[in-house]
């Protein structure tokens, strides 16, 4: 029998002791001796028919013996670091949906795990219930992955399609995302890219094999986005899309690693993930592309991660089998100023003319498009390959000349 | 330093030599010791840098020590079922990408590696590079699985994604992917069906813990689907794709499984699976669908699949972590005649006046679907949950009365 405790009772707690329950015939079959939750901690008072399982106290979990694997599903660094750091100094695995844990502390715990002989997963963290962090690291082991891309963040998916496919602004998108439950009353973690940003920070230490920390990453949110936008970008045959993506620079030896609103293609395995959902494209050597599609929050598929990850621990014996990468405390990420891109750019201006002339000047070749309605002041195109820095400088001369660049969204292309 | 041999050294077993070289720094890193490919098993002489490695003869691999890993990748089921039962006889690992083999000797090879305490693996034995086997096993154990339905073959859809899109008729594509390589010679495993039909009974085996045969499921190709099928199917927003599924039946504790082309949705996440990519759907009580995109097929994503599953074994100790399920000799498919479905189907007829009238006579309430140039002596029409058994009887009841059925597809709902 594996003893287990869960560290929080909240929407994906709850989840856990939801899937244990119900699917412990199935599960116990599975590891070939039963699962039970024997302590909950956490502040609150819940009224639920496994109330005695509850402990305000840390130690109580800590100091049992029986207890081989604690499971944190608390959110936040502190004090989900602490307790993760001790259960392993403990001996005792871990397992976590804690994504900033993850994408800010995960070497560390990583390394911990390693030197006690147990193991630190985190299949949840990333995609919820999208199986994504075990089949990078092991499914495509024999890869060397060229790049990740995701839609990572179902809430700012949801805006996006609402705007795309039902030409609903961003403030009322925002406005149903949060009625319907999918954003929170604050939403800058979802909307301001942030989110999106410890995701994929997650997946570029995991496939790089060093910490990469959400502060080294260029993040953008959606809250610029406008129908305006998305309409241009069908008139380009794409769609705006919120992508975290990292990309290996070999002739550098860096990383490309970046939030921001993108146009891609309709064509792309990408376009089509709509509403809530999530999808993760790995672009390997060998395989070239996979992608990987599923309910990316929520509380069954994100606890059923959860649970699958102590299922593989309560298989496994004391050997450590954790995926791993360290924190050699040095910035792989490239300076995002530094790097090429294509670029859709909206532009409003009070001249009367030569305006795409004066464009031309400063930008060079561009290829305009057009929408219904557009009004005269209003240009929009697409440029080729620019540096992020000369993009700045040459927007600036354009200012100079009283055309205000109003949108300015990367094109990527998977 | 881990030593293998290789058996068969057709294109995944020479992709499985050149990526072990390629990415010998990332596995050995991976790994943490080297992987080295002793021997290779082939009757045919090859002019390579690594001629020296070659053998005719097993017993070279079977009584040297040394190598603790067989890749088997000849294909068909004798002799590779033979030198598989053998290696693992031997306290061998064995990896395979042999569907064929999989499907028909899976529990017996399987059963036969937990008594000698070593591995059986076989990701690359469905969807190719895309990692599906060891995901469904590890990453969604905390799901009973609802359902399982695929695109798992390249081949066939290549040929519908060139019906659909380019209105090729079916003969035309199916030269075309001759021609590319896509198609054999003699295409009939493929358009056929049996492909996908070893493909779901691997899955569906792995799903539900018991061996599915070949033989038991009722599997139908892609010969008799044409481009006025394919239009018709356009009509009510659908594509017609070769699908493989298993279900589990709760109620009667069975299971349906089939290989059929099928019109599904074009919302559904199956329907933009095009050219010769495979996709693979789970439907987890927990999750809720789970898709596995990417190229099922071709020399590299392959052969990637095999090393992944010779890193899996050589980063772990001798115990036994392989996936199971058991032959416990009886057929836990449904027989399809007694299943219900909705149905497409097209009908013409000699007979001059009242033809709808007829087919409601038989059928009962259907929707017509229309498209251009439609002759006045056809019909098309959807039916909805309908027993196969009891629609060959009405089909029969339409003949009688000149009303031929020209094409009768399933339309399902993924």
């Amino acid at each position: 029998m594996i003893k287990i405790a869960v560290l929080g009772h909240g929407v994906v707690g709850s989840g856990v002791v939801e899937i244990i329950e119900k699917n412990k015939q199935h599960i116990e079959k599975n590891v070939g001796e039963k699962i039970i939750i024997k302590r909950i901690l956490d502040l609150r008072d819940f009224d639920v028919p496994y109330a005695n399982l509850f402990t305000k106290d840390y130690d109580d979990i800590l100091n049992d013996d029986e207890i081989s694997i604690v499971v944190e599903v608390m959110g936040g660094v502190h004090p989900a670091y602490d307790f993760a750091k001790a259960a392993l100094e403990h001996q005792k695995s871990v397992v976590t949906s804690n994504k900033e844990l993850v994408a800010t502390k995960g070497a560390q715990l990583l390394q911990l795990a390693k030197e006690n002989h147990v193991n630190f997963y985190f299949e949840a963290s990333v995609g919820g219930g999208i199986p994504i962090i075990r089949p990078m690291n092991n499914c495509l082991a024999a890869n060397r992955i060229k790049e990740v891309a995701g839609i990572l963040n179902g809430t700012t998916n949801f805006i996006l399609t609402k705007m795309i496919h039902e030409q609903m602004p961003f403030d009322e998108a925002l406005k149903m995302a949060q009625h319907l439950g999918y954003a929170e009353r604050d939403p800058s973690a979802d909307i301001d890219g942030h989110d999106s940003c410890r995701k994929i920070c997650i997946l570029a230490s995991l496939a790089y094999g060093v910490q990469v920390n959400p502060e080294q990453v260029y993040t953008e949110g959606i809250s610029k986005v406008t129908l305006e936008d998305v309409e241009y970008a069908n008139a380009c045959d794409c769609v705006i899309k919120l992508i975290g993506y990292v990309k290996w620079l070999e002739e550098d030896n860096t990383l490309s690693c970046m939030v921001c609103p993108a146009l891609i293609s309709k064509q792309s395995q990408l376009a089509g993930i709509e509403d809530v959902f999530n999808g993760i494209l790995v672009r390997g050597d060998m395989t070239d592309d996979v992608v990987f599609y599923g309910k990316g929050a929520g509380k069954l598929p994100t606890a059923s991660a959860v649970v699958a990850d102590v299922i593989d621990i309560a298989k496994r014996d004391k050997t450590n089998h954790s995926l791993t990468w360290v924190d050699d405390k040095i910035n792989h990420v490239m300076d995002y100023r530094k790097l090429n891109a294509d670029y859709y750019v909206r532009v409003c201006t009070d001249a009367i003319s030569d305006i795409k002339e004066q464009i031309s000047q400063v930008f060079g070749e561009v290829t305009y498009l057009t929408r219904n309605h557009q009004p005269e002041n209003e240009y929009a195109f697409l440029i080729k390959n620019i540096c992020e820095q000369d993009f700045t400088d040459k927007a600036q001369k354009l200012s100079a000349q009283h055309i205000e660049i109003t949108s300015k969204i990367r094109v990527l292309n998977y």
